[in-house]
């Protein structure tokens, strides 16, 4: 089996997927008789290690030739050339006959970023990092959760979720965050995505118009125009969304829904000051839009104590409040959850009972578990010591290697810390430089709603340790550096760092 | 404690969620002075057993009254009333203030049938038995799927799911079930409603008219009118869907999608022959119209080889599968399924990802683990004879106790039994005979698209074990006696039939 090492080459920035990819090649392989039929394949560990891939992109492109016939994999272990030819498959060709309706072509959604290059270290990723969530505990609640399973418990779940998950989610949301929530009122949902959803199929005609942040979050713009949105984004300052301007534009244009971030804003990570709540809160009223308030990451909050959402204050009648635990647990857990006043609620319920009417009663049951035993908060509280201590790091370190090429306020909350870069800086060239020295960088154009150039980075402190953090913020100075090798390591004067990007 | 065994009342009847009418009479005891501050709640175990609930039910109606600060629970267990008034709640009144923008009302769902009364045998049931799950097969494959996460596998989950299960999944319904699959054209989904939904999403436009069978599953047809379809139900015989009906249509009446059961008809159990599914596959290419194939329990199969799938067949250009495994593994697990036409799936793909973007990796992979290892196979095998031999135990005891009252084929697959009711006899009056004798039966009325009153019932016999069944069908032979006497347990004449009801 040499010669896989030799010409077996798969590219990650290549649209397929990896596994594709690879059962292409050795479709390929097989068809030009290099491999032969019974001929054995690497196993799927070793042929991980030899391209240099996850053992899973292996196994599902050896898959995706069992499906087609093409190789068998033997009782005992082994995958090999099938030896006769595909089993007869449903008559040849109809397969690839198109559809004879009319379909409109897939949505446009942005491509996702990149996968970062085998050892790059991804600080432009704001995701937390997988490797710190409790799944040992997790998976034990899981077994007790099934254990324990009683027709009534599992049987016919609620679509809005267990009732003990309810439960425990509602007392924690009125305990930490002051919000008017009972499990009347609160329906658990698989993903933040399906919370906003279901919200905007609830309160959106197509045609309305939606006011966002210029900088956000794609893909819940996304979801918004699924539901029909024409989206207008406004501009953002220290304090977040610039309420001024929303108000002097209710005149001459029916809103009927902002949608927002005012936690520690996506991306910019402002905190919305209590005042501008108040303000939106009673613009809202006054004029009858809605006020989705996104607090996609609450529990991360390091300095002080966080400023209660919209939707526990006075002026909250018009607002619907979405949030996930997914940050805390793991991507995908059934743990994001939407609560909306009593009016409400039962438009939202009834559009999930008919779109999607079972939750998953024994996940849902299991993170329950850790909420009862007190595993969640005590995780909670380690969570916030670990990325507060990752933040600093990060935050150090780009003063001692970026300080004359990056400017920023230590963000108070959240999973990633938003820095201008000296204008004299060519960001585009700075992140090709990165790719080159071991680091996964962005402009943050991509969260323009414009799209437009940005000199701005969001850079993720969750995703990274320490010292991964520390070895990131040196790769991006030494990229930095090979742009213009004065550019280095320490703070220059404004005239030195003008001269950085001079042609 | 002893007077809450007097005084604590629950109705299962009540629209009002039991933990909540549990929270509302302790609310009551504390505000009437009869609970005082600082009093013990009797443990939650206890207090279930007196009531004859569920303990988490007990677990949730507690759990409310602390999210209202009515009680505390305190370290080393123990649940007392509280000993101050509640915490001070965001400002008072707000919380009912009605929002000030027009909400479309509640959507109009089916009412979900009442539980049945304590003790009561669910005999209408069409559920499998969630006792019989893998629980700890699959407990044992999540923990490791959790174990050896690493940051590839879990970090950025494929809005359609996970590879590993995709590859499987697809591996599986191109080998059993001869439908052109690859991962490529497979989505794994959250629910057979959220694939629905994604389908009709993306096939309908409002006012699309989809024809449906006239008896079916009405929650799909919640999913197709959430899309804005008009439903346009057409009859069934012993072939499945009057296919001619439709062609006898398709002339003056614009179709844009037919929904349909054809491989164990929901409600009636009736297999589609292979003629009609290839004519309603030719139409719905000649006309232009999509057909929506639910093949929602395909394994449970028990005589001879199941039809092929319309989507397996040389007519299939037009037809989009879905299907799911919950019935095998537990109801709401991520498995259920959607697959279609090359051309069509990047339109679900592109949806899914804007809606719900991220599926339950560890979940997907917990269940691809039970397919790698052969326990998925080998656990289809020993369901499929269970449910086979609880088949045959209903028809048995049905022909020897209600011979005379009820006539009906013995169905090849799936988990009911579909029985036409002598007309002489008040099948209204029987169900409410029934309540009283220990059985829950309904008419088939609510899976009649007009909700018309039909002379059958569909009789579930995966819910309850042989024993359980064999002691349903004596007791609805006992409440058929309580309604004429002569009405008994043997088979009669017809003349004595027509006389049961006669005034």
């Amino acid at each position: 089996m040499r010669r896989w090492e030799l010409t077996l080459t798969l590219d990650p920035a290549h649209p397929q997927p990896l596994f594709l990819q690879l059962a292409r090649a050795i479709t390929d392989a097989i068809r030009r008789g290099r491999l032969k039929p019974g001929e054995a394949l690497p196993g799927t560990r070793e042929l991980a290690g030899l391209l240099g891939v996850n053992r899973n992109t292996v196994v599902a492109g050896y898959a995706e030739l069992a499906a087609e016939g093409l190789v068998q994999t033997r009782v005992g272990g082994g995958t090999f050339v099938a030896t006769q030819a595909p089993a007869p498959r449903p008559p040849a060709g109809a397969g690839e006959r198109a559809p004879t309706y009319e379909l409109a072509p897939p949505l446009p959604l942005p491509a996702p970023p990149p996968a970062p290059a085998p050892g790059a270290l991804a600080i432009c990723n704001g995701m937390p990092d997988a490797r710190l969530f409790p799944a040992q505990a997790l998976a034990r609640a899981f077994r007790r959760a099934l254990g324990q399973r009683q027709r009534n418990a599992l049987d016919a779940p609620d679509a809005c979720g267990h009732p003990r998950l309810r439960a425990e989610l509602a007392a924690m949301l009125a305990r930490t965050r002051g919000l008017p929530v009972t499990p009347g009122n609160l329906m658990v949902t698989r993903s933040i995505e399906q919370a906003i959803d279901l919200v905007a199929r609830t309160l959106l005609r197509p045609g309305d118009v939606v006011v966002i942040e210029a900088l956000g979050y794609p893909p819940a713009w996304r979801v918004l125009e699924l539901a029909g949105a024409r989206l207008l984004p406004l501009p953002l300052d220290r304090d977040g969304l610039d309420v001024g301007a929303l108000e002097a534009l209710l005149p001459q244009q029916r809103i009927r829904a902002v949608f927002l971030t005012p936690h520690h804003q996506f991306p910019t990570t402002v905190v919305m000051s209590a005042a501008r709540r108040a303000r939106l809160g009673r613009l809202a009223v006054t004029h009858g839009f809605a006020i989705i308030e996104d607090d996609y990451d609450h529990e991360f909050h390091y300095d002080g104590k966080p400023v209660l959402p919209i939707a526990a204050g006075p002026e909250r009648a018009n607002v619907v409040y979405v949030g996930s635990l997914s940050n805390l647990l793991a991507p995908g857990l059934s743990t994001a959850f939407v609560t909306a006043p009593a009016s409400v609620f039962p438009r939202l319920a009834s559009l999930r009972a008919a779109s999607d009417a079972r939750g998953d009663a024994a996940m849902e049951c299991a993170v329950a578990e850790l909420f009862e035993d007190g595993e969640l908060l005590r995780h909670v509280r380690r969570m916030r010591r670990t990325y507060a201590a990752r933040r600093d790091a990060l935050a150090g370190a780009l003063r001692t290697h970026l300080g004359g090429a990056l400017s920023f306020h230590l963000p108070e909350g959240g999973m990633g810390l938003w820095a201008s870069v000296d204008h004299a800086i060519d960001l585009d060239a700075w992140c090709a430089a990165g790719a080159r020295e071991g680091v996964q960088l962005f402009g943050a154009g991509r969260y323009d709603f414009h799209r437009r150039t940005q000199p701005c980075l969001r850079l993720g402190f969750g995703y990274l340790d320490e010292a991964e953090l520390a070895e990131a913020v040196r790769r991006m100075a030494r990229a930095l550096a090979t742009l213009r090798p004065a550019a280095s390591r320490t703070r220059r004067p404004a005239a030195m760092r003008d001269a950085i990007a001079a042609p």
